[in-house]
């Protein structure tokens, strides 16, 4: 019954074979072997796109060095409130682009073009004084287990596009959206507007293997000193590669992400069915956000499932009463349903 | 007959068991899991004392969040004039701490007590107008490939003491030092008067292992943060953990790192037998800096030997003529000694 | 009736004459003359105290430059989330420091020790994915010219001793604050918990003239490099100096205070009085911040007199309607009683 | 006898008297007022081309500002060993820019393009472990008191045109320069292909008034929010605009730059003549390099001559011997010929 994060799994088998097989003779460092050059291949395949991909090592260098190729210094980058950018970088993304993120609220991880219109209202044109909006950061699936639909993310471009801001896309769990939505990726992303990808594979089965997508080269071409010198650079990056060349292959990514996907709406069936507790927000990755009055939660941790409480300042118009705590729950690509299976039937035990 | 550089092999088959053995069940992410803890004692054990240690992903971040975390943003930090620190890192270890970086000179890479005084007559104490000496830092091994002596580190650091520098280590190649010299890794380190060290398993045998190690926890108490800011935690920890963990056991990085230095010491030992070759500097550690005539090396690349062009300014005070040229060559733990004959006998042959 | 700023007036006379009779002979550059060592002395008469005060050009600079002093690059730095050093500074505090701010809401421009309490539940102690909670900021006078007395600026220093902040004050307009309250400065500076005054001179009569003032010289200890650094540091610093001597010198400060509060304490009166205007803020010091029907607006500009609308976000609990608009009239030690009066007349005359 | 900078003088009359007639009604601040219109009008006529002028406070901030806005965060800045930027700003260049200096080595200040050259090969285009080439900046007059004519400064920007850099001019004594060569402003800048040039009127007879130059305004689109972001954006911008305005007037400036030069040339020819002095580099502005022998730097300061002692690492191929010092003494507006006189006549005087 662990639903901590979808970082306390491993990696998946195909990928860990992957890793081995790549481990044999020498390959040029720093990017330049041939798997690397593979990886950007099948990127471009996927997206039906002739992309620039860079690989490197965490989310938050994702992130951080998206919004640096995409913002100068003095720009304001508009998120989620809650979002990961904003409250769970220690500063990353202001520190790599000197920009300022400018949080903004919506219900359970979803921004709104009427909510994004409204913030632009705080910033003057051509204002000295004030930085000037350049970025909006979307987060797909959100932090709050949601997904954006390719209409909601056209509409939400299409409200920044007479401002003239670069669209990034935070995609730490973007297989999980895709596999949720049953769309192309290209529809998400740069049919709708979207410049910089974040894509994650860790938390989907991979060791350790993120990369940033550009999908107009041109925006790329100074891409690689930026990555240097914020020390993302992976000397041996055949052994990164090889972790996304499988899990790109015969569409692993988003069997793992299916699977993944599946056990959290189980979970959230589950929940949702159960006298005692409730969802916050519907599930439609695989994150499930519940609310569980604290004597439930004290027991279930008690037989052993783990789980994050969560904050949740604006995750949700739905408010906690004062005997009950926002959980988080999280499935991986490991994640059984007998663990699920298990968790409700505690959950449905008498108290 | 690749001696291209120790980045371009792969990791040693002890490593690749335990990232595979690593790899089931769930485990804390960042950092908190059980191998993480495991690694820090074993480094506290070859050190003979109780370090903080911070795995990271690559060199360029080891080295400059060391110096982001013993410099003021408005420090000057003393390095050698050809140090990866200053010419092969993009400006990263700028980018990280705000400081300046003041190349000196030095012949085969390394710094001496007299070269390092005479740079501080550059800057006047308390004078607001100069960023302020706060940092040395030192390469062992050496980007010429020779290695710093017990008694040189420390007479180095005598040399700055009285002006209160700390000093820091890029150990991208310290288990090759460490091989090289038989000593105690504390002999070169803290015993010396070394603060901090960026500690390489990549080069010598890993996928992607690399650690910041401070003596003093004491200078480590806020460096959780300085790592996270510059998207440096990795989230599936452990995996990079399993790497140092079977590096350390049982001595497995210094007979990686013997390996690597015999088969230098191999191929210089040929080197400077040959006729029409000769040493640039002394071999010490898993690096061979030769200068060759411009059709020897022709010849060499058509047989198929790889080794990398050199600049070499103040590499050495052996100058190269106009038809010479000046080329590394590197050893790592995958290179057999037949690969070594080979390069030596083709040396050898009649041009 | 020129009500724009406190920017369009231009210096006092007695502070005019003191620096052209600074300018005569030869003095240190770098302020290493005798005026700022005068300087420096008469600022610790004024606070009763022994500090450290240095000049700068801006009073962005003022902020930015103690907020770098008082924070950690992984710091967030607690201000009203329509204080100048959020939202007018184009990402200043940002550049110089690193650090993160956090906008808090509040009437009138005042933060309470029970809002920033609420912060505080964002943010987990120790925990690396989040900036940690490093300075409060103040605005003395605020933003939206209100006051905070002697024992409001004590609680929310209380309120942020436990978690160990460091507190700043803006106080670009700090002497209209003291002159408005009639305390001793450092009732609401040291005695009070602050660490670091921003101290503004440039709306308040000078040319140019602004001050980072340190009440616990330790803290000052390296914040020359810090200005250096910035380009702040002026090289003919006796000019600045100059300014600020005369300013202090008789309470020359304070006059020129107590002038522009008394005339915005007219514009207030004469407001509040009108049938067709309300105050959206109690006018407290040399601001006012009034509602007035459109259609009157007009009428006012139109008959020439000068004033900014404004944004008013999170101002005011008071809400404008469709017709009206929230304006802001600023009184300077220039303003004359016939101004206030001619303005006020426009206001009372029929439409 | 006081040489000991050109920033221990103070302010010359006219520059006070415009001062002071600027002090009068309200203005509008941060620059939007007529006289900062006018000055930028007065500089497009003295370069005889449309500029765009940003007034700020300091020398330090008029350098570090056009770094940033010449350089990416990645760029290598090629600049003289011994310049202002490199060695007396703290940092603040590299601060504000993210880029790297390059110290490049030439006899009495000046860099010559083959000295350029050899800089080049240092760093390979676009290999990303390395800054790229991005600016050169020149001083005119050098740190050296020298000065480059038109031709140096075409053939200069020659050598780094191949490689696409931007070309900034450290003109804190450009006036010095501009009186020196007797050309016309636009023949040593954009006719000479210079890109951008820091302004300095400071050390030339005002207060503080520097400046930022753009000859091809589209490089300034962005420069206002990297100037506020800076805290340079002075509130009452019509003082310094005053001061720049009277500076422009009817050749002021370079009557006061003439007056500087010639008693630099006074003082130059008085020591060249002198049996125990000579000089270390050509005095070609208004500043002098001298070495003399120890014991008569002790008689000079004790009878109460003022200047500095300088480090003049690489300043001149002109060695000190054991017992001699390098002093350089400065030259202002306001230095008098029986200063110097003076000063001659004690040198001259039996030891």
């Amino acid at each position: 019954m662990h639903f901590a994060s979808d970082n306390t799994a491993g990696a998946s088998p195909k990928i860990a074979e992957a890793l081995i097989a790549a481990n044999s003779g020498t390959a040029a460092a720093y990017g330049n072997d041939d798997l690397t050059a593979a990886v950007e291949r099948r990127l471009s395949a996927v997206f039906e796109r002739d992309v620039a991909a860079f690989l490197v090592a965490t989310g938050t260098a994702a992130n951080a060095l998206s919004i640096a190729a995409l913002s100068p210094a003095w720009g304001a980058v508009f998120c989620h409130r809650e979002s990961h950018l904003m409250i769970d970088e220690c500063g990353a993304p202001e520190f790599y682009s000197g920009a300022k993120l400018v949080g903004i609220g919506g219900d359970c991880g979803k921004l709104t073009p009427a909510a994004v219109a409204a913030t632009f209202d705080e910033f003057l044109p051509g204002f000295v004084h004030q930085v000037q909006p350049a970025v909006l950061s979307l987060t797909q699936a959100t932090e709050a287990g949601t997904v954006y639909s390719a209409s909601e993310i056209a509409a939400l471009v299409d409200s920044v596009r007479p401002r003239g801001l670069a669209v990034h896309m935070d995609g730490a769990r973007f297989a999980n959206a895709v596999a949720a939505l049953g769309v192309a990726p290209a529809d998400i992303t740069w049919r709708a507007g979207v410049d910089a990808l974040s894509l994650g594979a860790t938390k989907n089965g991979a060791f350790l293997a993120e990369a940033v997508i550009f999908f107009d080269k041109a925006r790329a071409e100074n891409f690689g000193y930026l990555r240097k010198r914020a020390g993302q650079l992976i000397s041996k990056g055949r052994f990164v590669a090889a972790q996304f060349d499988a899990w790109l292959t015969d569409d692993h990514w988003l069997d793992l992400a299916r699977h993944a996907n599946a056990m959290a709406a189980r979970l959230g069936a589950g929940i949702a069915a159960a006298p005692n507790a409730r969802l916050a927000c519907p599930v439609e990755a695989n994150e499930v956000f519940a609310i569980l009055p604290a004597a439930l939660d004290k027991r279930l941790r008690g037989a052993g499932a783990a789980y994050h409480p969560w904050a949740g300042h604006g995750l949700s118009s739905t408010e906690t009463a004062a005997d009950e705590v926002l959980v988080r729950l999280v499935a991986s690509f490991a994640t059984t349903a007998d663990d699920v299976d298990q968790f409700i039937a505690l959950l449905n035990e008498p108290g």
